[in-house]
């Protein structure tokens, strides 16, 4: 009877039936089970999916609308906006696709580059738009193909604007969308989710609507999931539009696409472009105001929040995309309004994650990174394999090489002159670097009077969390310990904490203490003979630039510094501090103050010569404090060290 | 600048010499590193080394030998002497080779099934002797092929006994323990780690002390790593000895076989056998008592000790070696008053470790098994891989199935009278059940005045840890709620906590609480309905014998019961309930039902029949409070639920 295997999930006895297990679920040997413990479903699904988790849970939810920029500048602009506005939580952003601004290179400014960017580094789910009108079927090919190799899974499938007036369709070639979603399903099959566009009003190239219609079908049965709208100015319009839908058999997503009117020349060109009639009424109250943007913008505001609340109540619509125009105000207003900004932003895991689907495993990581989280992925671009639960695990994986520091998602958002304003335009000692670090912990404006809100290693300003260290913090930059990453130690708080939460609710989250600075041979001397006498205590890592490294690490191995303890899973251990990758995280520290700080100044200049001192010539150390249930040590290790020098 | 790999370890810059850095080590990116954190080197070095390393620390160590048994119950007493002796921390036990008992076979007694019990189920590194004179070159590697795959790692390589009264030496044969040795090394390379026999006095059938020394140098050239010696009376014997033999340049250790004398006829016996001299002083205290038993065993542990300490005081010696004659209270004693026997085990993970090498890398398992420990390794034994990390890492494991209850490590180590007498001779309800777990629970004798010591799920007295749970479990287990395992939560003890501390010092040990039982289906019904109360709380499964399965675990994941946070390692979370293993888990624990209990009655007996109609009927829960820094919760529920049903 033992070895019977009688594991059928059968409807079951009394139990079952009267006391209920609608929360509960059977379950049998033979059941499939996660390779990692999933901590946030939304990373494993596809977009389609979610649409469906959102919508059949009742939750409403928005999407934004991006286009490529046209310089460099703008799209480091562009990307801080991506990170800012994904903290509001849109359900995904999409990229338009410009034909004529080569849109599938490696420019920086190409609209793949683009959303390689969302997707890789701000992880945000992203729909790549494209059009197949005047190009070749390989063309196309390697497109989807370069695509789908940077992780994008969702594409906008357009027929885009015809080059010349008059156009003729190509035999063979791509004529309309459709042609686009059925290439897409042949030569990819279910790979990408993929996203047509509806025409409330009809598109104003159809025979008729009603034409429109048929050709809205015909794309979702070539293989769409999902659908969204033309903007329009009347809820009727889009509330029409999707019963006349549903009627000839389009049971898809439907989602309208919001316009806030943001001054009056983008409105004129926007519904230049799209032949769209402007009702009268809102005509009549743009015209007399047509010179002033903020009362233009505060009543295409009012409007959209009214549109966007009769659309919500109508209970047909459960998320909303908003045509941004790459501005970030009215939207954000309109959704805050709305109620559907998300104000608290869960995190996931303690570190920003990508949404490339080969790092949906991803689940942990060195804590060097925390600041540079950008960096970090651009330097582990090429892994196969995450680290998917002890770091250990993965086999000594290699760091690519940082050369790239020009690339707008890793150099500083702030212009040279700025930098200098900030960092100094003359040093004149080592003394006015602590400064600069002292500047930016305390937040008080420098010597020259202005504040310094980002450093070589830390282009934003002190995080909440860095917060509750600031004013030890302050005391020892001031004395040259040159802190560019801390944590405090956390015994056991809820997961929903505002400050150092993450992961779902109900859970608990630790941390040991933290600190790693830069700082000079002399200092380095007293801190080792201090170490000796918290050697159980405190695990530390000392290098120079050259490479000498002097650490107490049992057999190297990583050291778990962030953890956290969820109803019905195992632990998760996000961050750790990994003594390999230190290595490759001490030439990225090293050298940022050459890239960053001594190329302000002209070569041989005194300022450039003391950083370059620096970088010589200090040691980059990082302290772990594995007591974390008891008060943080690190700050009487420095104390202990400034005494012993003294 | 940045890219140029500068981790060489060259001695460093003021820092390492002035600083110091003794206990600091230096590393490069270039490093080995460890695939799973090693919480615990002894079980990942092999004898030799363990033997150097706690030579190198000025550890004193032990070890001890035993025969195999003749009968099955015997060797039922001598698995439990070594799981009792192996707390006292030996660094190795050995187990001797009898030509005449089939040595090498698979039956229960013989030598080589010893040795991988010893191995494989009770985790002591064990080392198997072998003899080879008259054997032939095909059995001697049989035997050894079979020792490799069942995990053994070290060989005692003898000569053995000739068959004859005269003995010729065969051409090619296996005359000496060189020949051994030799092949050994010659066909397993440097797989086992091999030890040899000194006779500090002398072979008997040697030429000379001289003569014997040199086939002593033969042996540990020909590739042996240590040396234990015959055993003898007087401390100069051994420690000239070990001068003679460094003398002629032989390095390895030498281990002193140490003979406590226990008794007048094993004294007798003994000698005889080993042709040794017992010294006169000896023969005057033994003679005239030599029929106090007693008296002798304080005499031979009086001399053992003084042997001892002398040893260990020259300087020269680190380990002993014992020859405990399978008994136990002698060694014992001598062990602990020289202070060598451990007092505190410190449990290296939550469970029994074993020592086969394939497991070396095991480091989670579910809670389960925690009190058959033995069966779930025996139910592994085929698995290929352990989840090293990650329960669900493996891909559901097939458990091989129990049948062979009859296995001496596995079945009852009382007697089915025994047992009777415990678990009651006729049962008349299940409410005589009922009482029988209780008494159990309590430590109270049953209605006819015997304790219950053991149960089919557990055949120890109840563990310390679960002493702290006593009244509350007594309360549940009279109301029919019968539980066979359960853990108190733990919010962050020191790792060294002598009850539920396990793993390094300077660790802290956390665990959730867990409640496992037996109980009908009128309650199991209420405790559903109270659980929902508790549903982002509680986990729980509820499964009977026909596998009918209710549970409310997220998508069958495992979930962490006990974890350890320890300096500069990953997180350690050695215990997890798995949803995927608790179905194999069940088929066990409703069979140990029939298996132990139904089957101590007559067929179709009414006492039969009840326990009959609980495996039949009851469910098997577990309960999991995942909110352990809180009280637990899980008193509360079954309260609820007993609430519920008045």
């Amino acid at each position: 009877m033992v070895n019977e295997t009688q594991h059928t999930c059968s409807a079951s006895s009394s139990s079952r039936s009267d006391g209920g297990s609608s929360s509960g679920s059977e379950s049998s040997k033979d059941s499939s089970r996660c390779s990692t413990p999933v901590l946030d479903a939304d990373r494993h699904e596809r977009l389609r999916e979610k649409m469906r988790r959102r919508q059949d849970a009742g939750d409403k939810w928005f999407s934004l609308e991006f286009f490529p920029p046209r310089t460099a500048n703008a799209a480091v602009n562009l990307i801080s906006r991506f990170d800012r506005m994904g903290a509001g939580g849109p359900l995904f952003i999409d990229v338009t696709w410009h034909p004529a601004g080569d849109p599938g290179s490696d420019k920086e400014t190409s609209s793949m580059i683009i959303a390689n960017t969302a997707v890789n580094y701000c992880g945000l789910e992203t729909i790549l738009h494209m059009t197949c009108c005047n190009q070749t079927k390989d063309d196309i090919t390697g497109h989807l193909q370069k695509a789908k190799r940077l992780g994008l899974k969702n594409i906008m499938a357009l027929r885009g604007d015809p080059a010349g007036e008059e156009w003729e369709e190509e035999v063979d070639g791509f004529n309309y969308a459709v042609d686009l979603v059925k290439h897409i399903r042949n030569e990819f099959d279910d790979y990408f989710d993929i996203c047509v566009a509806g025409y409330p009003k009809g598109h104003p190239e159809a025979e008729s609507y009603e034409a429109d219609l048929r050709h809205l079908k015909e794309k979702v049965f070539a293989g769409a999931d999902f659908i969204i709208t033309q903007l329009f100015f009347q809820p009727e319009t889009f509330l029409k539009f999707m019963k006349d839908c549903q009627a000839i058999g389009i049971t898809c997503p439907i989602i309208p696409g919001i316009f806030p009117i943001q001054g009056y020349h983008s409105l004129r060109q926007l519904v230049k472009l799209s032949k769209l009639e402007v009702p009268q009424e809102i005509k009549d109250v743009i015209e007399p105001i047509k010179d002033n943007d903020a009362a233009i913008r505060n009543y295409g505001v009012e409007l959209a929040v009214s549109m966007c609340r009769e659309l919500l109540d109508s209970g047909m619509v459960h998320g909303l995309h908003f045509y941004t125009l790459n501005r970030e105000v009215a939207t954000t207003e309109v959704l805050k309004r709305l109620g559907i900004w998300k104000e608290d932003p869960r995190r996931p895991l303690p570190w920003a994650v990508s949404a490339h689907p080969k790092r949906r495993v991803e689940d942990v990581r060195p804590i060097f990174w925390a600041s540079r989280p950008k960096s970090y992925i651009y330097r582990t671009q090429e892994w196969d394999d995450f680290p998917n639960g002890r770091w250990g695990n993965s086999s000594s994986p290699a760091f690519g090489e940082l050369k790239d520091y020009y690339l707008f998602y890793l150099k500083s958002k702030s212009p040279r002159e700025e930098l200098l304003k900030m960092w100094g335009e003359e040093l004149t000692s080592e003394e006015s670097v602590f400064e600069v670090f002292t500047c930016y912990i305390t937040g008080e404006p420098n010597r020259n009077g202005y504040k310094v809100t980002c450093m070589p290693w830390n282009d934003d300003p002190l995080a909440t969390e860095t917060n509750l260290l600031k004013d030890q913090l302050e005391k020892v930059n001031r004395r040259g310990i040159l802190t560019i990453n801390s944590q405090p130690n956390i015994n056991g708080k809820p997961s929903t904490d505002p400050i150092v939460g993450w992961g779902p609710s109900g859970g608990y989250v630790f941390q040991k203490a933290y600190l790693e600075f830069f700082t000079s041979s002399e200092i380095v001397t007293a801190l080792l003979k201090v170490l000796k006498k918290y050697e159980l205590r405190v695990n530390y890592h000392i290098v120079n630039v050259k490479g000498q490294n002097i650490t107490n690490a049992p057999d190297l191995q990583p050291n778990a510094v962030t953890w956290g303890i969820f109803p019905g899973r195992e632990i998760i251990q996000p961050t750790v501090v990994d003594p390999v990758s230190f290595l490759s995280w001490k030439d990225e520290a090293f050298a940022l103050w050459i890239e960053q700080w001594a190329k302000l100044y002209e070569e041989e200049s005194p300022s450039r010569m003391i950083i370059q001192y620096i970088h010589d010539n200090y040691y980059l150390v990082n302290l772990v404090d594995n007591d974390f249930p008891l008060e943080n040590c690190l700050w009487q290790v420095v104390e202990d060290t400034f005494e012993l020098l003294n």
